[in-house]
């Protein structure tokens, strides 16, 4: 199956670099500039469901193809008709190539022309992952967005090994574009409609990153991603590396800046023209007590909480403010009843949600750089 | 403030011995036979918030006193307004008197006539607990219903031990019924119009239950309980004292059978005139992967469950079973994702809810013995 007249990506408008957009996909529509929310293993951390999800504005869900590959295994997410009807979501699902978790989380590893040879992170049996199984066991998640596999290479990396790793994965780009072709026209594939985006690489070294974008640009895939920054970089390394690729990447396609951010980082990078992001910031500091707010972030194990009667955030419409106060979230988070945990995700989520939301709105209104300032300088006011 | 006008217990009808009831409370009514849902520390083990209670029919909500007590403090809950504000839940809340935990978690307790020295089990300091301590905790924490302090005596209990123990749980309740009169006219006092419930004790001893039970019957509380079974002794020596004991206790205020117990035992005691029931076994259960079916219990973590797209239960209401399959919960749960153990909980509570909903049709409809067989008949024939 080729790439439908129903998906595209329409660029609705443009306020300086920031733009504004709407994906069409088989799963519906996402406007962009959007936030990912993270599950993981097809779950949100924190109790959160699909359900909760649809009640707190969350447009695309991420789950990792390492993940699930290794548990429950593609094959059984398959056997129960894709992600979408294992869990019970029926808006997009982005899943990622399991090139980073290949990476990050595994001892042993060899990287060859063919793909990677690693070792299980829970039993230690051995696994090769290369383009195509990577395309396959998308496939059989049958996800809206399949991500292209690559090498998240190390920072810092030398210039020599960075040009031999991106050089292998364009090679292995090609690999994935003719395998998901081949995938979506067989019949019995779930989704025949899976969207690919490729992914640039080339760490902080600019005319790498640009060479490469030019490269995979003449492929005329769903979308782009900018991989390997957030890896231990300044985030100025990470905004010129942003400012030098993105006008190199085409424009009316979807550019996805990988595992950012902070809320600052996004208001920042959607500046250079970014569309996609994702995070387990809002999750994970959700489940140590940090909350996200306007007015910077809040710690609820402070001891000034204890007898705090507010919600996490005045005038917030996410499942927690609307009921619980600062205490009583307090008192479960010390009690560390799972509760506690929920309420905070809920609430971190939906405020990344809602900041997407005024993000869109502001680049609309062509009034974005006013926007981001004064949003940025409120986080800084209220810092504890 | 004395027992107003509206807080009555009224005898709706009976089916043999088994009773239909309304409970009329300050904060709402509760329709007997009636199970109540088990929040320890003021949330619901499994990420269960009370906005989620309300969904899965809830009626009444039981809180731990010693657990509040050293956290986050009672003091601190009657400084947020009472436990129905701090936890935003505006049904019954019925808490215990903490001395169940006296005895049961604590290493180091010494009982004296005005009541228990012991350790707090978090941190080893030191706290005296007595009838006075207790209604002014659960005075504070402003509970619908508080419960008498008492001696739950370990099991097996000489006749001697269990003579002298209820004797002195006797002139304790005396000493609860003055407290909780002087505390509910106070003007400061947040529910002034807190029940009280005694509690029976007297072990496997019927003739002490007996003469226990008429002692107490002629304090007028607003219930009963029975406290001191399931302790260790067996199913028919439980049955055996209810059989015994409940005639002795007023028909016209409500009995409630003190941690009480599976679908069977439930089934059971409402034969013999039981009203309330509470006990932690949907909660645990479902977070070790049990759910409670109307076929018996399933092991979600059996690998026959692994491509199952049925839900835990086909038919029924409950937020786990219209959304989830069987194999997705069973991922979860292998996963150690919390969705998977929220999930299980809500699906059981749901069904113990549903399960006293059912009785109480069946005691108004005159078909309670037929149902009761049915209902244990299915149990014992689904077994795995």
């Amino acid at each position: 199956m080729m790439r439908g007249e129903n998906e595209v990506y329409e660029l609705i408008c443009k306020d300086m670099r920031a733009k504004r957009g709407r994906l069409t996909t088989v799963h519906g529509v996402i406007e962009t500039p959007v936030f990912m929310n993270v599950g993981t293993i097809g779950a949100i951390k924190g109790a959160v469901s699909t359900k909760d999800l649809e009640e707190i504005g969350t447009q695309v869900q991420l789950s990792n193809t390492y993940h699930l590959h290794v548990r429950p295994g593609d094959n059984i997410v398959r056997q129960m008709g894709g992600l979408h009807k294992f869990m019970a979501w029926d808006r997009p699902i982005l899943t990622d190539s399991g090139g980073f978790q290949v990476f990050s989380l595994s001892g042993l590893r060899k990287i060859r022309e063919e793909g990677v040879y690693f070792q299980s992170h829970i039993d230690g049996h051995k696994i090769f992952m290369g383009p195509e199984e990577s395309m396959r066991i998308q496939s059989n998640l049958a996800s809206t967005i399949a991500m292209a596999f690559d090498e998240c290479a190390p920072f810092p990396s030398t210039r020599e090994y960075m040009e031999s790793s991106v050089a292998r994965t364009e090679r292995w780009l090609v690999r994935c574009k003719d395998e998901m072709a081949r995938l979506n026209s067989c019949e019995d594939t779930i989704n025949r409609h899976q969207m690919l985006f490729g992914i640039n690489q080339g760490g902080v070294f600019e005319d790498i990153r640009i060479a490469n974008a030019e490269k995979i640009a003449e492929l005329d895939l769903d979308g782009y991603a900018i991989g390997g920054l957030a890896v231990g970089e300044s985030h100025e390394e990470m905004y010129r590396i942003l400012d030098a690729t993105v006008p190199h990447l085409p424009e009316n396609k979807p550019v996805y800046l990988m595992g950012v951010g902070t809320p600052a980082n996004i208001l920042n990078a959607v500046e250079y023209g970014v569309d996609f992001f994702d995070c387990v910031y809002p999750t994970r500091n959700g489940r140590h007590g940090h909350a996200y707010t306007d007015n910077g972030r809040l710690n609820l194990l402070n001891a000034r909480y204890e007898t705090d009667p507010r919600p996490i955030e005045e005038g917030c419409g996410c499942p927690a403010c609307r009921h619980y106060s600062r205490a009583y979230i307090r008192h479960l988070l010390k009690a560390k009843e799972m509760l506690g945990l929920r309420l905070m995700v809920l609430h971190n989520l939906y405020f990344y949600n809602r900041l997407m939301s005024e993000i869109r709105d502001a680049i609309s209104e062509h009034r974005y750089s006013e926007y981001k300032e004064a949003k940025l300088a409120g986080f800084e006011a209220g810092l504890e």
